[in-house]
């Protein structure tokens, strides 16, 4: 086995044992096992179980980052298409359930919350570059797109973030139908450009 | 020493070790001590030195919001002199550092995170109360004042954390100087009202 493909076996282990429900439970030697490879190996490329646990939700989330970046080369697509297609991109491409869960403990809120700050700051350029593109073709009317994508952006980081608030879906609709409204303010973009974010 | 008078010293004793520097290395016998009662007394209270630290930046954020409260029902006053000084409010009575810095550590990351969510939904209904009476008195043309405020306060609760971002001093002044205009969109308010956001 490749030096590159045990470090991936091995966080394909973990994934594979919080998948099962056995996150909470499982040991180093229980995920090198699960891996097909020695404990001491194991123990080469990571210290410890929050370790492996980390770098986990770092590759799972610069997979996430990588679709949505496709997003923005896509040719002949408007600036507000390609704002639909990178939340689509995103939603759907977000962790599987178990691991979310897993995510939401308290004792891995540090992995959590650097993983909030990745997602802002790795989609800050991408949603910035539509936005510019916007700008330039005269569909928006924004002077500060950087900023702009981080407002939006810590909102969805943030506020929609289940582990830190539990929202009805009442409370949710509206805090969507508002943001509809907030994204077309901000971006100076023509009425009910983003009435795709409200839920129906 | 009455009971509610033995909570507030362990909490003072954990506080004043955290502004020692010894914050990292007390342990419950070394607080109790400082509080002047038995460590058994102690545990009668509070399991953990984590559940003493909860429990201390809890009350530590419940008085600031009691204080960022009582702007709202200042007489007399303008809608955007009441956010100003509810900011003002907030931003001088926030943590002594060394807290601060205790609370920013990776093993605090899931006390931390829910004072963030407490700190926003506390401030949420004290500015959207401000911005409802400027809605009242047409200062404001918004549809959404809570979602309004809670778009605005999940920047500051989020973007602005210096635990999970490092922001450069132009950057942050850039960041300040889209929020007045931010503000000034989302709110529908006059030109300019929030330039007391920006950092001179």
């Amino acid at each position: 086995m490749k030096n590159n493909t045990k470090r991936a076996s091995i966080l394909e282990a973990l994934e594979q044992l919080i998948i099962n429900g056995e996150g909470n439970q499982c040991s180093v030697s229980d995920i090198a096992r699960k891996a097909g490879i020695g404990k001491s190996t194991t123990y080469y490329y990571f210290s410890s179980k929050e370790e492996i646990f980390d770098a986990l939700i770092e590759q799972t989330y610069s997979d996430i980052i990588k679709q949505c970046e496709s997003t923005v080369h896509i040719p002949s697509v408007s600036s507000v298409e390609k704002i639909k297609i990178l939340f689509e991109t995103y939603f759907s491409s977000k962790l599987v359930m178990p691991l979310d869960q897993y995510l939401h403990q308290p004792e891995n809120a540090y992995i959590h919350q650097k993983s909030l700050a990745k997602i802002l700051t790795s989609l800050t350029p991408i949603l910035s570059g539509i936005i510019k593109q916007g700008i330039e073709d005269h569909t928006f009317f924004c002077e500060y797109p950087t900023e702009s994508a981080e407002l939006l952006l810590s909102e969805y980081c943030f506020l929609f973030d289940p582990g830190l608030f539990s929202w009805t879906s009442e409370e949710l609709q509206r805090k969507y139908t508002f943001l509809a409204k907030a994204w077309e303010l901000i971006l100076g973009a023509p009425q009910n450009s983003f009435s795709f974010l409200i839920i129906k």
